[in-house]
């Protein structure tokens, strides 16, 4: 949600359709084969519902899945790590970086990877925050025990003296005011959504025929495969207004 | 995984089949309607796999789809909160019951209702507890973090001064040394697993014909719908020896 909401902000003339797997979240404590067989679900209704454009808003899907589903499928595939990475490599003096994200992201090992890349003399230190995510779910953003475990979690990263820190999990932007006393205020906090939104903008400029090809009326929709208060109310909370979580089975 | 190894133990002369939808799990903050029709799932996927008799080991599930389930399926079909309400309703001296669970578990009332039932002067107090599940997954069980999550939880209902307190998450007896001390040890930690154990034999042994019907050859199988480090080690820690767990697709 935090992905789809900066990409309406930034791209408001295009047509939003958006997909939450609620019903089967979260996904960074699952395993490989169960996050791709559930990314390619997700992608083939988007694909059914008219997307011609594929926004992997989710770390964990996009950092084990996201090859797979640009081999796979047809239609221009973007997803939340690359911009993001971009951004890190072009913020950090030193090429100290901190990542943090769900179990399944980190092991993954492709922010490790696509630094290197980018940026071959990086010393790149990740760190799993598994319960960052359900604390995020359940509002605790401003509790003392939310503040522990962040400290908890970031304290080998600040042993290590990253200049900049990738937020890992769209969840973590919830967090950052936590984040940010925690490594210190000279540490450059990068979050996906904005990245991926300027990324998006990018292509769609570079691409007139591909982007004048795009349906432009029509109100965007929201659809999940589970609707709850908590949901509803998360929704509100990121978007500002109140949103119609429409359910799908899948 | 904490009501096989009970059923297990208590009674080892059966075939147990076991299934973990460790894939669309945790169910604890879903909505009822999706709640539902996973337990119809995983109900027909045991009767494919023989099963003549069902256990719901999740109190999310039978919370709200324990009835429906019974309505539906022709098997004799047990759950862990009737035989764990009944213990309670025995235990309580003054009435006062404390309820801990899910919030999908607690918003159903189920609870209170059938304790209500039972024992119609006792006064329930419930407190859902959404965090516990997760810091239990993740190992986190000797934290201070988490003693401090459980003394915020369970501070409501030490103010109650509630005489019995039912643990109405199979999670949660992995957390009963950082419960006990917390409502005080004159307090009776109720926890569903050995319950139901109890309540199956009780059921067998008034059954004969039905339970000599029953296979009794073959090894116990033990399937879930992901497999992930942290459920082999967390199936190792609670039955004390490497489980094989099969993966299957639902």
């Amino acid at each position: 949600m935090t992905v789809a909401q900066a990409v309406e902000e930034a791209l408001p003339e295009y047509r939003l359709v958006y997909f939450g797997d609620l019903a089967r979240a979260p996904y960074g404590s699952k395993s490989p084969e169960t996050i791709t067989a559930y990314a390619r679900e997700n992608t083939e209704f988007l694909l059914a519902r008219g997307a011609r454009l594929i926004i992997i808003a989710c770390n964990t899907a996009a950092s084990v899945a996201a090859d797979l589903l640009k081999a796979d499928y047809d239609v221009p595939i973007f997803e939340v790590i690359t911009p993001t990475i971009q951004k890190a490599c072009g913020a950090t003096p030193s090429g100290r970086i901190g990542v943090i994200g769900t179990r399944a992201t980190i092991r993954s090992g492709v922010y490790e990877e696509k630094i290197r890349q980018l940026l071959s003399g990086a010393r790149v230190h990740s760190q799993a925050c598994p319960l960052l995510a359900p604390l995020v779910e359940e509002g605790w953003v401003n509790k003392r025990e939310t503040k522990m475990i962040v400290r908890r979690y970031l304290h080998p990263l600040k042993l290590k003296q990253v200049d900049t820190l990738v937020l890992g999990c769209t969840h973590y932007p919830l967090l950052k005011h936590l984040i940010q006393p925690q490594v210190g205020k000279r540490v450059k906090v990068i979050d996906s959504s904005a990245a991926v939104a300027a990324e998006l903008r990018l292509f769609l400029e570079s691409s007139p025929e591909f982007a004048q090809s795009l349906e432009r009326d029509g109100e965007n929709v929201y659809y999940v495969s589970d609707v709850t208060d908590a949901a509803l109310s998360m929704a509100q909370r990121i978007f500002g207004r109140r949103i119609d979580l429409r359910k799908v089975a899948l």
